[in-house]
Order: C-alpha cells, then structure tokens, then sequence
C-alpha cells in the first residue's frame, strides 16, 4: 500500500523524456534503462512495484532513430494505465511468463542503427535484471543512470517545489502536535506509534520513518525507536516524513526536552547547534557549493569544541526520494542553483548521554533559500 | 515503519551461513556479497535499509579462510545490533562518508588466499553497488546470489513453517470479516482502506498489497483498488497480504459476491476454478514436479474451454519475501520436497466482465500437504 500515484502534464513529462535523452547523449551514452522506482516515476509519472518480473523503459539517446519503449509485464499493464503514453511516443510492449524479457530489451536496443556500445542502467535496478541486460549485450559497456537523471531531478521545477511545500507543512503540523505524544513514562515506540498515525492524519501517504531518540538514544543518529521508556528531564530527537500523495518526501528534526534537561550542558550545547543550522541555511543561495554549507554548519561547532561529535554530512536532497542528489557534504563542490532542495540537519551527538539535531527543508531560490519547514528551532520544553 | 525485527537462533543463523558458504563453494563461487533485503535477513536476522550507502555481508565461500563481515556504515551500525555477531563469528566493520566501501570489500575478498574468480551478489543488489563492485574487481566474474540463496529459503524450517502458519491464520481472520468491510455503493478504495487496517488489526506489521477487483475490474488480476463504485450483483476478487512481525508474509485470495452475481455464468464457471485449486492443491507431495502442480490447475480449466481465460503462472514461493522460489510455472521441473511453500491461485478472467481468482498458500508436508489458508473456498455471497 505504500505505492504512491502521481499524475503529472504530459507536456512536463515530454520535456523531462527529451533532456534524459540529451543528456545521455552529452554523456555518450546510447540508451538508458530505467526500471521501477523514483527515475522511472519522474519521467512517465507512474512507477511499478514488479520485482522479479522485468519493466524497463527503454530510452534512446537524442539522435538515435528508435522511439522510447515501455516494455512491461503483461500481467501488470494496468499499472502503468496512467502513463501517458501516446502523448509521449512511448511504444507499451508487454510480455508474458516464459519470454525472455532481457532479450526482448536487447532486441529494442539494437533497432534503428549500429550495436549500442554504452549503455545506462538505472541506479536502482536489481542484480537481478542488471546482470542478465549486461549477458544479453556483451559488446556494450555498462554504466549508470544517476548521473544522467540526477542532473534532472535535482532542479526541481515549481509543480515539484509546491510539493515540497506541502509535504514540509503536513511534516511541521505534525511536530506542532508532539505534546499530544511525547511524556515521560511511556515508551519510545509508544510515541512513534503515534506520530506515525499522525503523519498519515496530517496528509501524508504513509510514515516512511519515524525516529525517536530519548535520553541515550539520541545520541545515534539513525536510532529509530525502542522500548526505552522515556523519564522526565530526557533530550528527545525526532525526525520525521514520508510522501504525500504527489510522491514528494517530508523530512524534518526538531529536539525536544521532556521537562527542563536533565543534563546540565543541554542549554549551552543547544545554542551552538541551533546558531550553526541558522548559518548554515542563511549561507544558501546560487552560486555557493554544497560543500561551503556543510562547512558554514561545521565551523561553528568546531569553534565551540564540538567538532568531533558531529558525526554526519549536513544534508541530503530531497523529492521523490528521501535521500537524494545533491549532498551536502565535504568534497562535493557543486554549485547551487535555484530548485535544489535539500535538508540543513547539523546534529551534536554526546555517546551514552544525549544529542540533538535540527533539520529543515531548504530551497534555492533565485536570490536566496526558502525554508519548506517553519515551527521553532529552539529546545520545545514540553510538560512532563 | 515498514522495518520488521527477525530476532533468530543463533545457532539457526550459523547453520544458514554455514550452508551459504558450502553452497557457493559447490558452485564454484568464491564469495558472497550479501546487501539489504530479505536474503540478509534470512542469513544474520536483520535486514538494513540503506540504499545510497553500502551495508553488505561479505561471506567467503567454504574452504577460505578468511571470516565472514558485515560492512556497515558507521551511522548505521545501530541498526545490526540484533547481529549476534560474535556468535556467529562475523566480523563488523564499518565506514564513514568519505570513505570507499566498495574499495574496502575488495581489499576483503583479497584476505585469506587467491584473488576471487567469481564473486555472487545479492539479487535485490541495487546497481548503485553492483557496477562499482564490478569496477573494483575487473579481474572476477560477477554472478547472481539468488540461485545460491534460493536452495536454503526455499526449503523452510519448522519456526519458518509456523511464522507462516502465523501468517495465514492472521490473514484468514481477515477474510472472516469481509461483510465489514464489503457492500454495495462503496467504492474499491473504501473498502481497501478497512481491509488494510484490518490486516493491521489482525496482526500484521503493515498491509503489503490489498486487491479489491470488482466487477470488470476482477478480470485485471494485478489490479489495486480504484473509485469503482461496487454494485448489487458484483463478482469482487480480494487478494491480500502483509509481514507479520516474524517478518513471514501472508498472501490470500477469496472471491466474494455482493448479492446474487448478476452474471449469470459466475456459479458454472466458478465450480471449475474450486474444482481446479482443489486439484492442485491435493496434487502436492514430495517427489512431484512444480509444473505438475501447474499442470492440474490448469487441466480442468482448459478442459471446461477456459484455458484462455487462466493468464497466469498458478503460483510463487512465499516466505520473507512475497514471491521468491518455488514459481510453480509450466517449464519449472523442479522436485518438491518437505518443507517448500507457496501458493496455488489458479484464475479465470472474463476481460470487461468479471473474474474470480482463488489463493492458499500451502506447505509441502513429509507426505502430502498442509493449507495454512482455511476459509472456506466457496464463492462467498454476502448481504448487499
């Protein structure tokens, strides 16, 4: 149940279909091959859910003659009824049980002039079809899509940043209810339990992940939730999101303390944390790197001795995957432009004692950054 | 939240390593290379959820020295706590972003003698992975995991053969209650909704796919759910299923009628498919192929003249995944022995009419076979 529709304008997907080809081409790539997942629902709007059964676009680069082809199962045509396929000039192929669908792939590859010789694969392609494509086409080498797709989707355009929009106000209605969760004495799956109904209640398809970090816990970043009860004074990090019905994701942190901290450093560590993600998202603009905010985040942590206990990259961009293109972190040197969005999250991390981490979703604008994500940055000291 | 916790019996999981690793060994493999997803969670009990970054087990066959590790990502590192590592004797390593993962397996599979010749991923391998694997090891052919993997999961022990018998009386309890959820003047995405938070209620982690095929839509056998409005007389198929905590999945069609079916060739023809998911149901035993269990599905079907009609293979292996080995499919002479399980779902579409499709999954027992679905297989007419 956790498939997501996303209907979108023909003539948005056209174009989408016209720059994957070009870019392949730039690439010297010949085709591109996109199985199920977040790639193949950005460029048809619908994505399928198959696993062992073969659905792979088929998509030459500009300047070869053969046209797209959708090849698809069959059994799960309907899947794709959404697709505008017509529109598009995408040809819909299926196949049954006992055809060869990797050769069938093959086959589409070969039309319309010489062998390919490079050939993308989508980055989440199984083994299971990537290795058998490769079999079927041993003269040709064997890339990925990524960096092909990622040059796409990482400029989000305005239907794209709505969205986010949205998924950062249902995401932030949801932290504005923590109170209604989160008390000493219950547990940290109890509260999660609850978050995650509200994630739904609050617009979301589903809760793609709900993390509640208390006391000790908090200071694991990728801590999900646990039977620890939570005591009065603890440091509770949750981070929150899942897709809303157009198949963009919310995700955003806020740390909250349970009753005033019981650990006396709290405050004083707080606001280093909280002034470093503020720099950091003041820092966003176009023509700034990745990288120059992640180290906008990381000086004033370092400055202040914590340094070592900021343990992660600041961010990661965001649509229909959580985790996506472009990263903010040391070494990636991209420069931004308007539409990208990521998230700013700087956390603080004391083993065995507690953290803290503050995320929000951030989009270059023509001059500057919008934040999707709005309720307070400071410790939210909720009754114990 | 869609995480299932598998805590197993060590000495369960080092007999499964054990056997991976003698395994590849006969098929002259040198290593495994195990990432996120159910064959990790069959091999250690815990299953990551990474993508971007690479957590993968390597797992040198028999007769190597080196010991087996688990490859994690520092952050990460939390969520293999269930590993019991030390009692397995696997080594837990783990990198931080910056670093090469990718690199460092390679260094890993080099430890402990020759340079590997033939090194196996996992199938659900994102090629995210699989092609940089590959880049980092030009000198080694890369093969599948699956046909490895596949000779111990689809043999099931006894704790896997209750988790499904867990699974199916939970989804059977479902079933139970379909005059809750299923009446004339709602529509399929109504009644989908109840259905998935009974299959929540009844003891599922999450409902995994909720089929409700009413009317013409019945005849779409990979269908969803859609705003069809179900009317007095429909011929509703409902195919449902989740993970139960154990991480086992269930999987169980029933068709129901909304009233008496206002066609009236629905009582002749679902007669033949009862009869026909009966007989190949009795037809399982060890020692019989899987195409035989094909074959007896479908031999009343055609013989009553709607071989057509029956557009699919009759059945999948179940287990920690939905579909995995046994496909019980014409062309598949394999042998079923004790211990296998998986589905028998004979169905007839009428295309723009109706359809009715009919699903147990069953165990193959020392001499004969066990249903872990037990509702009755009668077209079930509820009040409209």
């Amino acid at each position: 149940m956790a498939t997501v529709s996303l209907k979108q304008d023909p003539t948005v997907l056209a174009a989408r279909l016209t720059r994957a080809a070009e870019t392949a081409a730039a690439a010297d790539i010949d085709a591109l091959l996109i199985s199920p997942g977040s790639d193949l629902r950005y460029l048809l709007g619908a994505g399928g859910e198959s696993f062992e059964r073969l659905s792979c676009l088929v998509l030459p680069a500009a300047g070869r003659t053969a046209p797209p082809v959708l090849l698809v199962p069959k059994l799960e045509e309907l899947g794709y009824a959404d697709v505008p396929a017509d529109e598009l000039g995408v040809e819909v192929r299926t196949w049954v049980d006992g055809q060869d669908p990797h050769g069938m792939v093959t086959d589409l590859l070969r039309r319309g002039g010489a062998a390919p010789a490079r050939v993308a694969v989508a980055d989440a392609m199984p083994a299971l079809h990537t290795l058998p494509l490769r079999a079927a086409l041993p003269g040709a080498e064997q890339v990925l899509a990524g960096p092909v797709l990622r040059e796409l989707r990482m400029r989000k355009d305005a239907a794209e940043i709505d969205a986010l929009r949205k998924a950062g106000a249902a995401i932030d209605r949801v932290h504005a209810r923590m109170a209604e969760f989160l008390r000493a004495g219950r547990t940290e799956a109890e509260v999660g339990a609850d978050i995650a109904a509200a994630i739904v209640e609050e617009g979301h398809v589903e809760a793609d992940f709900v993390i509640v970090g208390s006391g000790p816990n908090g200071a694991s970043p990728h801590h999900a939730v646990s039977d620890r009860v939570i005591e009065q004074g603890d440091v509770v990090v949750i981070d929150i999101g899942g897709p809303i019905p157009e198949g963009y994701n919310s995700d955003c942190t806020r740390t909250y303390a349970v009753g005033e901290p019981s650990q006396s450093d709290v405050r004083e560590t707080y606001a280093v944390l909280q002034e470093a993600q503020r720099a950091a998202v003041e820092a966003v603009r176009p023509g700034v790197t990745a990288e120059s905010i992640d180290a906008a985040a990381r000086e004033p942590i370092a400055a202040a001795g914590f340094g070592e206990n900021f343990v992660h990259r600041t961010g990661h961009g965001i649509g229909l995957d959580v985790h996506e293109e472009p990263y903010v972190v040391g070494g990636n040197s991209l420069v931004l432009e308007p539409g990208m969005a990521f998230s700013v999250e700087p956390g603080i991390y004391h083993q065995g004692r507690w953290g803290a981490r503050i995320e929000d979703i951030v989009i270059v604008t023509e001059d500057g950054v919008e934040s999707v994500n709005n309720q307070p940055h400071e410790l939210v000291v909720l009754p114990a």
